[in-house]
């Protein structure tokens, strides 16, 4: 029997470009941090990962900061100051924020929770796509509104970068988290974005590492999978979204023709559930 | 001409049975959480490189928590209480707790400050061998001094693991971090033993990974190679000690054979100094 492995929101199979990447890089053993040869090329590998992830987002290289994953990632955006979520987030965010936005039944963030008891944030968190119903949110609306109020807006893209176009520039977010094994690259290693001009304290303290904002000696394998998997992703966009759909309407249709079933959780609207 | 890599301190070559396991386990990608058949291979994965780096040490499987590196372990160790370290430690330790122990010329940690002004603190941290000078200190008399007042003791052990016997239950060790990449293990992957019956809150949130304590799909692949090189580097001390300690002396023989050079910080004292 054929297997099929569907659940990629989970996680992905390492991509060939990734594990081609971290094979080479088993030989490069240096200390990044090691002002030696040795070290050198370490730290290129690094800096050459980095320039692909800044390239995937439409981000600076200096914007890019590696982190033991999104967890980690979105901890740390949200760690200083008050922030606000809706209750569909992942539970590094909710764990850690007020639950300040509203969604619809079918997982859209539609407003905000409305009082003059509650502290005004510092930043907003705003998924960009749902980890459980896949729903697209609209990062730029959010982007805006917590600009006119003088707010950050963050936005959780573990689950749309290398699945669906991520532009930090368009979408004007100043904190973006990701995890390399949801786009084909290793567990265990992850990105914050932080936008120049945005000043961001250190979670961990005690190295000078990721420009003194992330101490502890680089996952340099991990890292390289990274950049190797965000450029194969981010190069097939074109082919994979149009046959990721088509898959997910064949999938929907299918199950949908089966009798007193219907689809609750779906943007724009739950279909067939009347 | 051949080079001579001599920068172990700082970081080590991946290990053949390293590199061996972790190419095997770029197959296993599975999320370790996901219960299908698929998570389970990834989750049989980690728990046997738990159960390695657990032997390895004289621990339990239930006391091994993984993490991103000893940078982070130390954070996570001495985050909550007070911590009193020597000057002489890692930033890592030396950013988040008090100066309390005081070290002697040749890197020996000695005595405590004895001061009425200063709070008791809530855990003692001695580094196993310092990083810098290669000084082994007294780990177990500093337990038991802790123990006699009511404190934990944490060791940073980054430097001892893999290089000489490290026994949690003969050093009477609370709390004990390492890094994978210090014995022949990748970089970017690390270990927080914490003895059962201590309880330690979780650094960071939002998943109910390592037990609760620490969030975030593993690092698969590094744990994998965790796991094999512990397992290595403990396997071959009784040959690699005897083999380093004479690469030691045969180093420092011919150095000091120069006139006019003398070695200043090594233990029990400085060698031709006068």
């Amino acid at each position: 029997m054929r297997k099929v492995y569907a659940d990629y929101a989970a996680t992905t199979p390492l991509c060939l470009a990734a594990r081609m990447a971290m094979m080479q890089a088993f030989d490069t053993y240096g200390n990044p941090s090691s002002l030696h040869q040795t070290g050198v090329e370490a730290r290129n590998l690094v800096e050459e990962a980095r320039a692909k992830v800044a390239k995937a987002i439409n981000a600076e290289p200096d914007e890019i900061y590696f982190t033991s994953g999104a967890t980690e990632a979105n901890n740390w955006a949200l760690y200083f100051g008050m922030c606000w979520v809706s209750e569909i987030e992942h539970d590094s965010l909710t764990s850690k924020c007020f639950p300040g936005l509203i969604s619809d039944g079918s997982g859209v963030i539609k407003d905000i929770v409305r009082s003059s008891i509650i502290p005004t944030p510092h930043t907003i968190s705003v998924g960009m796509v749902n980890n459980e119903v896949g729903t697209v949110q609209d990062v730029k609306y959010w982007g805006e509104f917590a600009h006119s109020r003088n707010e950050l807006l963050h936005t959780d893209a573990t689950q749309a970068v290398g699945h669906i176009p991520v532009d930090v520039k368009e979408l004007g977010a100043d904190l973006l988290s990701m995890s390399a094994h949801k786009f084909g690259g290793p567990k265990g290693v992850g990105v914050l974005f932080v936008r120049r001009g945005v000043d961001i304290l250190p979670l961990l303290h005690g190295g000078h590492q990721e420009a003194g904002k992330r101490p502890g000696t680089e996952n340099v394998i991990g890292i390289v999978g990274m950049g190797a998997a965000i450029e194969w992703a981010v190069s097939k966009l074109d082919e994979s979204v149009p046959y990721l759909t088509r898959l997910r309407e064949k999938l929907t249709d299918g199950i949908l023709d089966i009798p007193g079933v219907c689809l609750l959780y779906t943007s724009p609207s739950p279909r067939d559930c009347s």
